[in-house]
């Protein structure tokens, strides 16, 4: 099973900022750390909208887990691409966005999501790749 | 670990009514499905708004999975007893509530719940206990 | 033919209090007074909004007419309930709710009822169960 | 007892278009089957907002049921010519306006009726009719 | 000088219906009361939304004096027709539509006028016949 | 290949005010020169919402231009006339709405029309005999 | 007969600045031209809010003339003290305030006054001063 | 002097959670220290919308003091109990209302109470008992 | 114990008009007669915005009482004071502002309020003098 | 006669994706088919909104169409780039926006437009075609 | 060239409250060290918005820094008066007001200043006296 | 003292297009002139909303000067990468936002960044070089 995780701007900063929060693990450490039997982890990210949307029309995965950070409240052209493409997406947040600013509680990308994960912390992405195992095995 | 799954209203219906879209397995059954090892998981169901309060005040358990149902947009006093005590909440819901009509996409629980699991179907629930398991692991 | 009225939050009062408004007959005498052939009438009054959750989940009638009181504009769980149940529902309000306060002008029931019955008096009852003798004719 | 039926724009379509779904019968033959005793129904329709005004600035009628269409939630020269008047007037729409577009929720009529009956398809103004017939008996 | 009046819908009724309030003397005799030295007043009320802007595109006055009744709130097409005008259009309400519902508050026509003349009753119209005097002597 | 063309109202001063803008050809010279082989074209100017409701209702046309003037953003009744034939309906305003007054920039006619042509002038009409054209063709 | 004509802020540069647009005389002179038989005119003119308020505490003025400047928009005090006279109050606005900015379309005045005149210019106050005239004449 | 206190929602918890903020005195033991001449005060908290609608009906008292907790804010129904019911009602919260999240700002209780109190922590009991006594000494 | 009760705009006006509402007891007056031991009280009225501010900053009480009046809605500039000083300041208002128009419901003042105190007519100062005292005991 | 399509995020799927929907032809060959003579068709896609920008700066076209996708709704950037440039920008969408959801109801382009073509699929851009060759025709 | 700074209610307290956070210079003492060549700085501060208005009008000053503290955000009397005067004025907000509470985020100031300066604390009416000092020098 | 300069979308075309307007001096050259003893100044200017977050991020100056331009008041995903950086933002526009369309007021840039200089044209730049100065020698 191959999973795409697409990380959207400023979650390359992960790791190598405010260590004392978020660790000094990079983001391509953590993803070797949950690799786990039967599925095939890759992972893509870029700062720049349309370059998520490039991905998202070139993936060959089963399914896609798409972190599009200050992007989820405002592409409507993100949330078009999810549409357009017949692989499931997962939508993953690490913090929990109805707790913060009021302009973080819509996402245009939840609606066209499969399901949606918010607020685990990068154990949310555990979850995503744990629901396309199980959903794998129905 | 002990883990209190909270069901709010209509949910008893599930595998009562409309068997071809939520199958014939009652909640119940489903539970007893998904138990795993290390995990006690006790069900409560409610009608009733008080009721589901004061569930959460009594509880015991190491951890909370809460589907609030319709009180979800509604309950300010839900959400102070979440915040009011201590076991740590998360909050699942069946469907993908922000794919539904406008006044299913605010939470009043969201943002004092851990984090939110948003329709993976009766599949939240077991990516919930995988998130207890994993974070008692840490 | 068999309808079950369900009256909400504070409609027990009816008769009791302000007799010069509403007169002094209760409301179960003032069911005696309009049954009528071919009607078996039965009436459930509560304030706690779960229970008429539960009422209308164990109805066995043919049809249901619900005066939700101060719930209609508040509460989605009832609405869920409803729309949950295979029951034809006609929504009755005693007063016209579009003439008093604006937080009165939406109804969430009414979305998911067969129809709407405002501002007739008592006399909304009497009306839905025309309602449903001729729907049954037909 | 004189009631006078006043139907809104489009409403003279009513079984010349779409007989799949309202049937083949004209609403004035409609009305030949729903006399009863007692009543003397009349009709007017108009496409016109002024005309309807007209009307029911014209009516001696003893009752009048409206249903002014599209003119429902945008008129408040119609509202303002039914509060002018001293008829009692009732409202009736054939759709549940509740469960329609946004725009259709609010009737600027609704506040000056006598009462409101939405949803019941054509046997709404039978409803009306056993209102007047009802309340003139008491 | 030649003053035109056009009131709109219901104010036909003026000195018909309710003569404790209005009392009893038609706009029609009103107008002759207040007829003074040097104008030449008409009068045009209709009920019809496309008729008053009928009389507006033929309108040879040199002042028009314009209650637009209920269409005030709602009437862009009334309002395109004064701006496509030359003549002088002043507004004039009876009532002070600031202090009633809220939907009075804005008129569509305020902005296109000359001027705007609310809440002084009947005198409302001397008002504005002295305006259009005053400003032909300046 | 019939085609309707319906201007609402002020429309019928084009041509005929302002000739610094709109030139003094009158719209009835426009549509004469306008003519194409295959199509016969036809004109209906009202003032008058429920005239243009009644036009809707009694057209033969293969397809119908509708600029309904400042009916376009309060006319409930004109769109449910747009709903309720089979014509095609093209709606054309010759003005660009949306870099208009805010009131303007939401039609109630666009999302029950074919399709909508905004901001041309006079070619806007064109532009959509050009597009029944093609269709036919098609 | 006693009028009091009230200026709130800024009114004070009428005739003193801006002289191409509202001549150069002062509100002082103006005054003078439109004292009439029978009316005597007394004018105060302030920038700060509290002392319009002392001023409608403290006048003996059969009628008051209120022009409140910025303060028509924002002070909830000034309308609490013209409600709390006995005085009636006529609002003038020298400007059409409806074709301005949004903010400043509502009067929080307006509902408390006897009558608005907005847009006629310095003759908004000779009309205020016309009705005085002819409401005590009647 | 007979007066009941009503608390809603999660105030069972008082004394018992959060010792550090709240003391660790249960308001059972509170109600005892403040019970003064002349007043017989007795308590009843229930977690229920619906109970507090049956103990506001029920009650005896001479006044009542209603801190209705999260209920506050969503309750149209425990308002219209309060309405309906001819004891008088001071509202009290124990935090200041309006200094918390939005959602707390508008409480559907206040415009039907006497009056309210709000912010003077547990104090805001002795300020209502104090008003009861004051005003029955008038 | 200093405290400061500090009136706002209109205030003045009671005892003086509408005798038959507020009694003709001027409001020093009825200071007097709530003087209680221990407690040594002033007064400051004033209608001017800005003076509220200048006695806020000057005050050397141990407690402030403030009623604004109609500058509880719209002045940022008191809160600004309220918040800026270290005397703890309570709100009162004579009147229930929740039950009056809507923009008399949100205080500015409120947020920054040790406490509020809403409806109770002029006992209102006395509940929060009782406050102060029952205060500086604990 | 040269005229620039740009394509936005997502229209480079068309003909790729949903065969059944859009047909198989791709948007370059649907290109050569409207070829027609006197004009020199080109075209930009781009997923990326910044390159739309440098698309727009760069041209050297004598018309431009843009159909900016997704950025339609949210772009001021692409909005401020269509104003700063000379050439005309024609702006087309291919489903009718307005019949879709709410926040694809608003365009930021459409204000900085030559005109708008929305709801005629494909045809959209041969309309486009056919005003700027009308228009160089004048 | 001369220069006069107004600074609003509240800004007296500058270097007299809260000296952790504003040093305990007073803003007399800052301006003293300000001064540089070229320029004559004044310093007038009032609570009183009428008087703002007051110093506005009578400067004789080449440019005024304002900083209107609370009333920025509620006067439209202020407003008008920077308008109506012909000296430029720059806005200076000590705070960054866009990261504080809403309904500081709008200014009223703001679009009828030459520019605006927020967030810098005192060096904020530096980078004024600079840009008056440029400005001049171009 | 290293500065970045960082110019979002359109702003490449200052100097080179309207020179009436803006003069023909590209911002190359105006950065030329305005280097000052103690000042690096370098100059970053895409249309790309990503490559201004990497620009952002690749940073090793003292300060940072942005003008997102269109960008400002739609990119969430910018005002993360400010929030995300330690390097000091200041926010500069060449217009005064606040007096343009009302799209334009709200900035999601303003309430991370140090400080902000809205409408003095060009010389906004100059006066943020001045901040970094001032505050690096205090």
């Amino acid at each position: 099973m191959k999973i795409l995780i697409i990380n959207g701007p400023n979650l390359n900063l992960l790791g190598k900022r405010q260590p004392s929060i978020y660790g000094n693990k990079s983001f391509e450490e953590y993803i070797k750390e949950i690799q786990s039997d039967g599925v095939s982890l890759s992972l893509y990210q870029s700062n720049i909208e349309g370059e998520i949307i490039n991905a998202l029309h070139a993936s060959k995965a089963d399914g896609i887990i798409l972190n599009a950070g200050g992007y989820t409240h405002t592409s409507v052209a993100i949330r078009d691409a999810v549409s357009a493409i017949e692989i499931p997406v997962v939508e993953v947040h690490i913090s929990n966005i109805s707790a913060r600013e009021t302009f973080r509680h819509e996402s245009l990308i939840s609606p066209v999501s499969v399901g949606c994960i918010f607020g685990f912390g990068m154990m949310g992405y555990e979850l995503a790749i744990a629901y396309f195992l199980k959903s794998a095995n129905k």
